[in-house]
């Protein structure tokens, strides 16, 4: 268990949904910390000397010793803080945990960007319906659960703020339908009760998807933008 | 800690480097357990039905609760069957080790598949130079320990086989250099310990590259023939 006279500092970029998760699992441990917002087109040098493999966020400095890469910081806040379990307790619970909180990052958060920022109307098609095909999956999972951890937010649920946050953002920038109450009525639910959380709500950067999407990922939306993909987005904002 | 009535399966195929880790961990617990030999071209109902996800090996089958991934079932293990630990105690230590065999997969696996099966000689050495700069940060890490885990073998070891036993096979069928002695003195030396490990060894399929790739890579090694890629390689197995 960590003293209270510990430094916690967290490295990161608020629009990131993978430092986002990082803020979660220490305000689900009230882990008091300093947060340093990191200009991603001009890295400090804490940043690079601390994630010297990836130089990215998020990391964590706990008295100054650097851990990278949002789910092994999840765990590692999991395992310091043992104040509101964020895995569950059983071996193979624990397993399931880390297997879908995994299939996150390699099937869910690839496959939403593609969906988004193809131009391509066919390609676009097939790269939805792989969003479809790995949400199904975690409908089936998450069962009639509140949260993929129970009653109470686990890994799962932390690593699905992408899903539950970022991704209605895109849709919305993209004119896409991906996660509809219609087409995943129990994973929109969990959505909307994830987002609700007061402990998740308070670690969310404000709703804002151009901004979010903008600070993160500028490149791809000045692409998209000059391919027209925005335009809809666009007037809808402009006229208002 | 599991009774000794337990039933434990492993679904697997010799020639994967990842069914590898879930035996290495296995035997370093010394856990009895059947091995059943999945044809990856005819994949068995049990095989899709514990995986349905990636309908991929290995799937570890613990009283008929299936779990799939390499890591999260060594991690499973690990929990399971508390004796010969495989992850450090520490959070810190573990946060490392999580790391580490993460990045193994992240950017060693996918950098040392695309220098072996690249045709083009300029993108090959692009590619090469990727191997050489993600290794050297493994050379780094080791530092002077015998193994990752320090006296005995830990996770990233376990999931560093691939570089121990499969890259070396790799280059020797494309006739690359990638781990060598000169270029990376501590980590060559690693994968000799490791791979002669007594516990290792017993966990390895037999040394057979061309039926090791073979058998997990057909298609890419049919293509690299048909590319005369592996000409030399073959030209000597064939005069021996």
């Amino acid at each position: 268990m960590a003293s209270s006279k510990e430094e916690v500092t967290l490295l990161g970029a608020s629009a990131s949904p993978f430092v986002c998760r990082a803020k979660i699992a220490l305000n689900l441990k009230g882990v008091e910390y300093k947060f340093v917002e990191e200009n991603l087109r001009n890295k400090s040098d804490l940043l690079l000397k601390s994630n010297p493999v990836y130089k990215k966020v998020p990391v964590l400095l706990h008295n100054e010793k650097p851990i990278s890469e949002s789910l092994v910081i999840v765990e590692y806040i999991d395992e310091t803080w043992k104040n509101n379990p964020i895995l569950p307790s059983q071996p193979y619970q624990r397993a399931l945990a880390r297997f879908w909180s995994k299939f996150i990052d390699d099937k869910v958060v690839g496959a939403a960007w593609k969906s988004v920022f193809t131009v391509d109307e066919k390609e676009r098609e097939k790269n939805v319906a792989e969003v479809y095909e790995v949400l199904q999956f975690l409908e089936n999972e998450l069962k009639d659960q509140k949260f993929f951890g129970g009653e109470e937010v686990g890994l799962v649920d932390v690593a699905g703020v992408y899903i539950a946050f970022w991704i209605p953002m895109l849709q919305e920038i993209a004119g896409l339908e991906l996660l509809s109450s219609e087409k995943f009525p129990k994973l929109y639910k969990w959505s909307q009760e994830f987002v609700n959380h007061p402990v998740v709500k308070e670690s969310l950067p404000p709703r804002d998807p151009i901004h979010l999407c903008e600070t993160q990922f500028l490149r791809k939306i000045v692409w998209s933008v000059e391919c027209g993909l925005l335009g809809s987005y666009r007037s809808q904002v402009e006229g208002s």
